[in-house]
C-alpha cells in the first residue's frame, strides 16, 4: 500500500453540475498545483481559497476556485489542494488528466479516508462511518453513521478495552503469586468484571440486527395468495407522499425488493409467493423462498382477501409457517385487503387476537396509514440509535469471536485452568478489540474496507 | 425578478459522491450560516475555509468545510457561503432544508449567474458562456465556451459598438449642418465604415453554422440502401477507442442520432433511409426525411456495397440528391463497404473524382481510420475557434436584425434619405448590440436565457 505518492480524483458525484471538485492529497500537491496556475502557490495560506485561471500550458482550461490545506490539518492529514471547477464532464476529466500528467496517481476507492486513518486522523470505525454516512439515505441510518463518526462507538470500544486491561492486570497479579499457589479474593472481582464485560459484548451483538436493519432497511416480507393485492399495496405505499423509493436488485435473482423511506425510516419490502404446501415442484420452490424471506424479515405483512377469508384457514397457515420458521422475534400484521368490494365491514379477523390486524383497500387507498403507522410504531420501538450499536458485519464477526474469548475465560476460571493460560484468552480478546479499532489491521483488511468506498472519498 | 433575498441550492451534480456543495448567495448568507454553526461566523475571513460541525439545533448533521465570500468579490458579487458536506443525498437534502428553514429561498436555474450578470460581474454573452461551458463535452465546444467566457466575443461586440458609435457621430456631424444642406466629404468615410461593419457582421453571421456545429456536434448524415452496413459502421465507430459516445433523442421522433466525440471533436451522426425515388408512400416519407437530414448536414457519408456497385448508379443518385438539396457547402464521402467479401479490390469508385472515397469493412473493422481521418480533416478545416464566433441562436437572431439595420442604412445613404432618418437605423443597430451584451435586457429575455441553466449555477 503506497501512501507516499500524491493522489487525485473527482470527488463530487458523477455527471454534469454547476460545480465539481477535483482534489489532491500528498506531499507533491502544492508542486503539482503550481504547474496549473500562474500565481505563486506558496503565497496562498492554508484554508485560503483563491479565484484563479487554471491553465494547460498557455491554454485556459477553466476559471476555478483553488483551496489549500496544509498537513496535518487536512482531511487526510497530508497537504491537500481542492479545485472547484465548472462542472462539465469535459472540464472535470481535463483537470484530472492534467494532474495525472504532472505526477499525480488516481486515488483508489476510499484512499483519502484510508490515509486519514493511517495518519491517525480517525480510527477504523470512524473511517468506516464515513462510508456509511455517504451511503445513508434515511434519517435513522444517517444518525447511526454520524454517531459512529463522532466516536460514540469508538468510545464504547475504548471502555471495553479499559475493562479488559483491568481484568488482565488483576489476572497478572495472580500470575505473579501463582508459584505460591495462592488464590486471591480478587477472584470474585474477576468474575464480576467478566460478567459485566459479557453483558456489554452480548448487548452489542444483540444490537447488530437492529443496527443493520436501520442501516440497510428493516426487512418486511409481504406474504399472501396470488391476487390478494400484494403488489397493489406496494405500489400504493410507493405513491405515498411520505415514501421515498428506490428499487434495488434483490439479494437473490428472483426476489424483488423495494426500499422505501417511510417517515425517515428505511424499510426493505420483499414480495413473496404464498405459504401453502403444494405438490407442484415449481410452486414449492417459491414457497421455500418465502420461508427464507420470512426467516430474514423483522416484520411480516400477511395479506388476505377481506371478502373471502376464513379465520381457521389463516390460523392454519400461520401455524404451518411457525413450524418452518422461528417467529418469536417477528412482528406479524394481518392485512385484510379489498374492503372496497364489501358492503359491510367484516369482523372475523379480530378473532386472531395474537396479531395486529388492519382492514384496507390497497386499490382505493383506504386506511393505508394504518399500515404505515404500525410499521413506524414497530420501528420506533426498535430504533435505539443513541447508544453505541453494531451496524457493521465486520465488527459483528469480530464481536462473536470476542464472545467466544470471554466464554473461554469464564470456563478457564471455572475449571481452575492455570492463570497464564487464561491470560492468553484475555490477550486474544484485546487483540480482537484492536482489530475493531484498526490498531491491528492488515493490508487485506484495509483494502476490503476501503474498496467498498466510492472513488474520491 | 427578486434579487434581494438570499438563495440556496445544491451546486454539485445530482447523486451520491464523496463531497457535495450546498451554497448560498445574498445579504443574509452569513446570518443564516450562523444558525448552523457554533463558532462565530464573523471571525471567518473572506476566502477562508473552516472545518466545522453543522448542527440542526443540538443535533450533529455533518462535519463540513464552510467557505466564506464577501461582496463584491464573489461569483455573484454578493455575500456567499459555500458548504462542502459529505455527499449523501440525505445530508445534501437536510442541509438544503435547514437553509430554507432559516430564511433562504431555493435558487432558480441559473440564478447565481444571473445575479453575477445583474451585479456587473460579467456581461450577458459571458453569462451565456457559463451555461455553454457546463454543457460542453468536447475539446472544441469547451474551447469555444472558454473563449466566450474570457470575453473574446464581448470584445468583438465592443469593437462593433465603437465603430457604430463612430459612424453615428459622423452622421450626427452631418445632421448638425443639415439645415445648410451641405453634404460632407465624410460621406466616403461613412461608406467605408459601413462596409467594414457589414463585413464583420456578415462574417459573424457566417460563423454561426460552424460555431453551432462545434457546440452541438457537426451534423453527419449516413445515407445508403438498406443492408449496406450503415448501422454496422456506426457501431464500429462507437466501439472505436477514440470515440466517446452518447445517444441522444433525435430532433424528430423518427430520426436516430448518435453523438460521438472523435479526437476531441463532436459529431452528430444521423442514420437515414436511402435516396431513391419510390412509389411506396411510406418509403417516400423516409426519403423526404433523408433530404431534410442532408440539407441540415455538413458531411454526407454515402455508403455503397463495394461488391455490388455501379458508378453510373451512384452518380445518378447523387445527381438526384443535388436536384433536391443544395450541396455546394457540404462534404461528400463515398464509402464502399464490405471489402471483406471481395477477393480483389474494386477500383471503379475511383472514377467518381469529385468526391473523397474509401474502401472499408465495417464488420471486420478494416480501414475505419480512413473514415475518421477524413471527418477530422474536414473538421479541422472548419474549426476556427480562435476568433469570435456566433454559437448562440439568440445572438444569431439579433445579428440578422443588425444586418437588416445595416442594409437599411446603406439604402438610406444611397437614396439620400434625410440623415436624421438614417440615424434611426443606426440607433436601432446599437440597440441590438446592447441586447447582445445585455445592456438592454428584459426580464423575459433573462428568464429565457437563465431558465436553460442547471439549478445551482
Amino acid at each position: 500500500m503506497n501512501t507516499k505518492d500524491t493522489i487525485c480524483s473527482i470527488s463530487t458525484p458523477q455527471g454534469i453540475g454547476a460545480i465539481a471538485i477535483v482534489r489532491m492529497s500528498g506531499s507533491q500537491s502544492y508542486a503539482i498545483a503550481q504547474q496549473l496556475f500562474k500565481f505563486d502557490f506558496n503565497s496562498l495560506h492554508p484554508y485560503e481559497a483563491k479565484y484563479a485561471e487554471l491553465l494547460d500550458g498557455e491554454q485556459l482550461v477553466d476559471q476555478v476556485m483553488v483551496l489549500k490545506y496544509a498537513a496535518p490539518h487536512s482531511y487526510t492529514g497530508e497537504d491537500m489542494v481542492e479545485i472547484s471547477c465548472h462542472g462539465s464532464t469535459y472540464i472535470q476529466q481535463k483537470i484530472l488528466e492534467l494532474l495525472l500528467e504532472h505526477g499525480c496517481r488516481m486515488a483508489n476507492p476510499g484512499e483519502y479516508t484510508m490515509r486519514a486513518f493511517m495518519n491517525g486522523k480517525m480510527d477504523l470505525p470512524q473511517a468506516e462511518a464515513v462510508g456509511d454516512l455517504i451511503e445513508s439515505q434515511s434519517e435513522a441510518s444517517h444518525h447511526l453513521a454520524v454517531n459512529q463518526l463522532k466516536g460514540l462507538f469508538s468510545a464504547k470500544i475504548k471502555e471495553l478495552r479499559t475493562q479488559f486491561v483491568e481484568f488482565a492486570s488483576l489476572l497478572e497479579l495472580e500470575l505473579d503469586f501463582s508459584e505460591e499457589n495462592v488464590q486471591f479474593a480478587n477472584r470474585e472481582r474477576l468474575s464480576a468484571l467478566l460478567s459485566a464485560l459479557k453483558n456489554e459484548v452480548n448487548s452489542l451483538i444483540d444490537s447488530f440486527k437492529a443496527g443493520n436493519a436501520i442501516k440497510s432497511g428493516i426487512p418486511v416480507v409481504i406474504i399472501g395468495k396470488p391476487n390478494v393485492g400484494k403488489s397493489t399495496l406496494l405500489n400504493t405505499l410507493l405513491q405515498d407522499e411520505r415514501a421515498i423509493v428506490s428499487h434495488i436488485p434483490g439479494t437473490t435473482r428472483d426476489t424483488i425488493e423495494d426500499v422505501l423511506n417511510i417517515g425517515g425510516v428505511t424499510f426493505r419490502f420483499i414480495d413473496t409467493a404464498g405459504i401453502r404446501n403444494s405438490d407442484d415442484e415449481i410452486e414449492n420452490y417459491g414457497i421455500e423462498r418465502t420461508y427464507q424471506a420470512v426467516a430474514k424479515a423483522d416484520v411480516i405483512l400477511y395479506m388476505v382477501d377481506a371478502a373471502n377469508t376464513s379465520v381457521d384457514e389463516i390460523q392454519e397457515e400461520i401455524n404451518f409457517l411457525k413450524e418452518e420458521v422461528d417467529m418469536s422475534d417477528k412482528k406479524m400484521i394481518i392485512i385484510a385487503n379489498k374492503i372496497d368490494s364489501l358492503t359491510e365491514m367484516p369482523r372475523q379477523i379480530r378473532k386472531l387476537k395474537d396479531y395486529d390486524h388492519v382492514y384496507i383497500s390497497a386499490k382505493r387507498k383506504v386506511n393505508i396509514e394504518a399500515v404505515t403507522d404500525l410499521l413506524l410504531a414497530w420501528a420506533s420501538q426498535h430504533k435505539k440509535t443513541d447508544y453505541a450499536m453494531l451496524t457493521n458485519v465486520r465488527h459483528y464477526d469480530i464481536f462473536l469471536k470476542i464472545r467466544t474469548s470471554i466464554e473461554n475465560i469464564e470456563k478457564g476460571l471455572a475449571d481452575a485452568v492455570p492463570t497464564d493460560l487464561v491470560a492468553i484468552d484475555v490477550r486474544e480478546a484485546l487483540h480482537y478489540l484492536g482489530m475493531v479499532t484498526g490498531e491491528i489491521a492488515t493490508d487485506d483488511i484495509l483494502n476490503t474496507i476501503f474498496g467498498h468506498f466510492c472513488i474520491g472519498k
